[in-house]
């Protein structure tokens, strides 16, 4: 077996140079994303710098069928990138992370998938140009994992997800070892399957992303952040769904509940009033067009009884305004070392009862659920938090976590609105979509990869995967 | 063989009672679509008015290897629907036209698949809702044909097309009498493979769409249409890139030739200038965003030497200036008897490119094209004229059409954007796509459709059907 070890590792520096790291290199880093659990230690990962690299690996990796984990900014919420199977690979995208090609004319950028967005959208910026679908992660996340896991972010009430028009072609290095370039790169197409949809969101599990074609607006020139607060969050969660049918084209609708606030406070100093913050932000190309709807939304945030109704006048008041949300996940540590996040999301009538629930949850469990989130789009993140060190405590988190993701999907809900299945939701994911549409996505993944090669572990349950891995699976 | 093709009659009276038309019943219509090419007349035509009896009925077909066609209102312009193997069943989805759930404040509207589009954005408006995505046949298209062809249509350029987020989830009955759910009721969804993203513009050969949840928007209240001409096609054209770039969020930006002026002239006595037209709409639920785009519209136009410049003040002119655009395909009798219309679409920059390559082998054949068409998605209708009786004519037409579908191809467009490969594209989508991404397309269909009954003879090239259906296939 150590032969055989190492025996890969001597074909991948063939494939890929001095871009490997070994065991021997490697820290635990590789077994983590930005979730609590832990994976394999991989045997090595590799850092491709062209899809012709990857291409030799994939061949080989399924003839040797060996597991295969494709890795972005590591900032994956779900599991999505951790190893499951003992002596995986990892292909870190982190190389190719260069800017093709701008057509300014044609409100398009080609892309390697491993620039970080934040990078890209500084990047447009110079020409006028913005690329609207940021997580929140937006600073260390890159393209393709962001596409890989059909992100959302702040923006996605005006300008939807990964899958919703932005992405019009990818380069895809499928396991067999062909390259193939999915979609043209025009706004509209409809001859032949859409094949960049089927990969958008597909979790790495078939095949890898090595080019993006994306479309991009012109960045909007003027914008306005307006925060309220309400004394009840189910009052705060009922103005979001009136606000919607308006038809004023918001950018941003987000929701903190009492508990975000409080950690907010002790870690920012930032004071709240009432029980739930809203912020809503406009944007245009015109200015007036901000003005005018921050005087129709100030008027029914007081008609609706909202209080302390503010907002940005300067840059330095759109940031402040803003630090409350950014600082929202990071600052629940004031309140409990870990948490579990979530991103349940309902249809968006069902925001209030969703805001409900995860209340009465946390009774419950006694736990502390700090809810914040997209409300505009009914896209919440309920956070379970606990203490890592009491075990007993995590056995509660878990539970309750599992319990929000079955009420979210009584509702008429997903289990998982930009985050992903990964690791953390199959079980929920299987009971959402049931068995037939799950062996339906087996057959596709099947087909796209007969090894199994990639990521395996995710997204479906252990059974489907144990036909290939059997033992071998740590799950 | 008489006797089987009863025996097939008398299981389709089985299972959907009257609601069968059979050979003797059946006029030639069922072989036609909105194009003129003529497929087989079938064998029988049957209204299911559940996915009970399509589930029934598709269980039957698969075992007995019953060519099947989808048909909603016929309104395909590239042959989608037509029986191309004798003896086949035609599934009208005409009866499945009912509405089955508004959620007004989940924005949301669950429909049967046969409603035409017209008839539902009636019913939404008295609640002040809106589906945007709508074809310029919207009067007689159902919503199931158009969700499986990505329809587009004028307001394109603001909403996207049909595979954009519009689609939250589909009802749909799959060859093997499975019936699934795709997606969920949500905005955002993020876990699993996006199966409601392929059915959309699969053309009717992975499965049928029985129910279909739907985003709406708020209706705007508001709506200008500005129209105005230029001295020069290209400069027309190239004003259209311009406009994209600054951010107004027009709803649509449409492009007439002068050949479409002359034949809407000769149609409606609707007179012009120039010889290009541009028009433009913006719709708001505010007043004033409507009124500050007229004005910078007005301004850039006559800066850039358009002419003649006008917009509606009322719902007449409103009504009146939008006439030129939607006589333009009627009106092209008026030039010749027929026309074969195309739906090439390139990145935004080449539209300039398009337009002077549609003149040019316009020239080179000796024929009429009339263009008109979505500019601002970089979606033209080239149209080519032709008289029928005149054979010569036909071919030097077809011809022109194959040539059109090429160079788009080498501007880095895609052969259709909006109404599907059909029969009609089948061999320019072939160049387009390639062999290895057929294959790949090819594989899901079989994976979804093992016996291939779901609409042989489209989409793929004669040599994937033949393995199935060797000669029975009439093309």
């Amino acid at each position: 077996m150590v032969w055989v070890l190492s025996g890969i590792i001597k074909v991948l520096r063939e494939i890929f140079g001095s871009d490997v790291l070994s065991r021997e290199d490697i820290v635990e880093y590789y077994a983590y994303d930005a979730q609590p659990i832990k994976g394999e230690i991989p045997l090595a990962i590799v850092f491709p710098r062209k899809a012709e690299q990857i291409r030799s690996y994939l061949v080989y990796a399924s003839k040797h069928k060996i597991p295969t984990y494709i890795r972005g900014g590591g900032t994956a919420l779900s599991g999505g990138p951790i190893p499951l199977v003992e002596n995986a690979v990892v292909v870190s995208m982190y190389r190719m992370n260069r800017i093709l090609d701008i057509k300014l004319k044609d409100m398009q950028v080609r892309t390697e998938p491993g620039i970080t967005i934040d990078e890209l959208n500084i990047y447009l910026g110079r020409y006028g140009l913005l690329f609207p679908i940021d997580p929140g992660s937006s600073a260390a996340a890159t393209i393709g994992g962001a596409i890989a896991n059909n992100a959302g972010g702040v923006k996605a009430v005006k300008y939807g997800c990964m899958k919703d028009g932005w992405i019009l072609s990818l380069e895809v290095v499928l396991p067999n070892g062909e390259i193939i370039e999915t979609g043209t790169n025009t706004f509209k197409a409809a001859a032949g399957y859409n094949l960049t949809g089927l990969f958008i969101g597909s979790e790495g599990t078939l095949g890898v992303i090595t080019k993006a074609t994306l479309k991009v607006v012109a960045k909007p020139k003027y914008r306005v952040a307006v925060r309220a607060y309400f004394g009840d969050e189910r009052e705060a969660a009922e103005f979001v769904v009136k606000l919607l049918r308006m038809g004023l084209d918001p950018t941003a609708i987000e929701f903190l509940d009492r508990d975000t606030l409080e950690a907010v406070k002790r870690y920012s100093g930032l004071d709240y009033k009432g029980n739930a913050m809203i912020l809503v932000e406009f944007t245009s190309s015109i200015r007036e067009d901000v003005e005018r709807r921050l005087n129709l939304l100030v008027e029914i945030l007081k008609e609706e009884g909202a209080i302390d109704i503010t907002w940005s006048k300067t840059d330095e008041e759109y940031q402040k305004i803003w630090m409350a949300r950014k600082a929202a996940a990071p600052s629940l540590g004031n309140l409990k070392p870990k948490y579990l996040i979530l991103d349940p999301t309902v249809p968006i009538s069902k925001i209030p009862e969703l805001v409900d629930i995860c209340r009465k949850i946390a009774n419950k469990y006694g736990l502390i659920i700090a809810t914040f989130g997209h409300a505009g789009d009914g896209n919440l993140h309920p956070n379970v938090l606990y203490d890592p060190l009491d075990e007993e405590e995590f056995e509660r988190a878990l539970k309750a976590a599992k319990e929000i993701s079955l009420e979210t999907i009584k509702l008429g809900g997903t289990v998982s609105g930009e985050h992903g299945v990964g690791l953390e939701k199959i079980e929920t994911f299987k009971k959402e979509a049931g068995r037939e549409k799950l062996d339906l996505m087996w057959k596709i993944k099947r087909l796209f990869d007969p090894n199994g090669i990639l990521n395996p572990g995710k997204l479906f349950p252990r059974e489907y995967w144990e036909e290939i891995w059997g033992d071998r699976l740590s799950i």
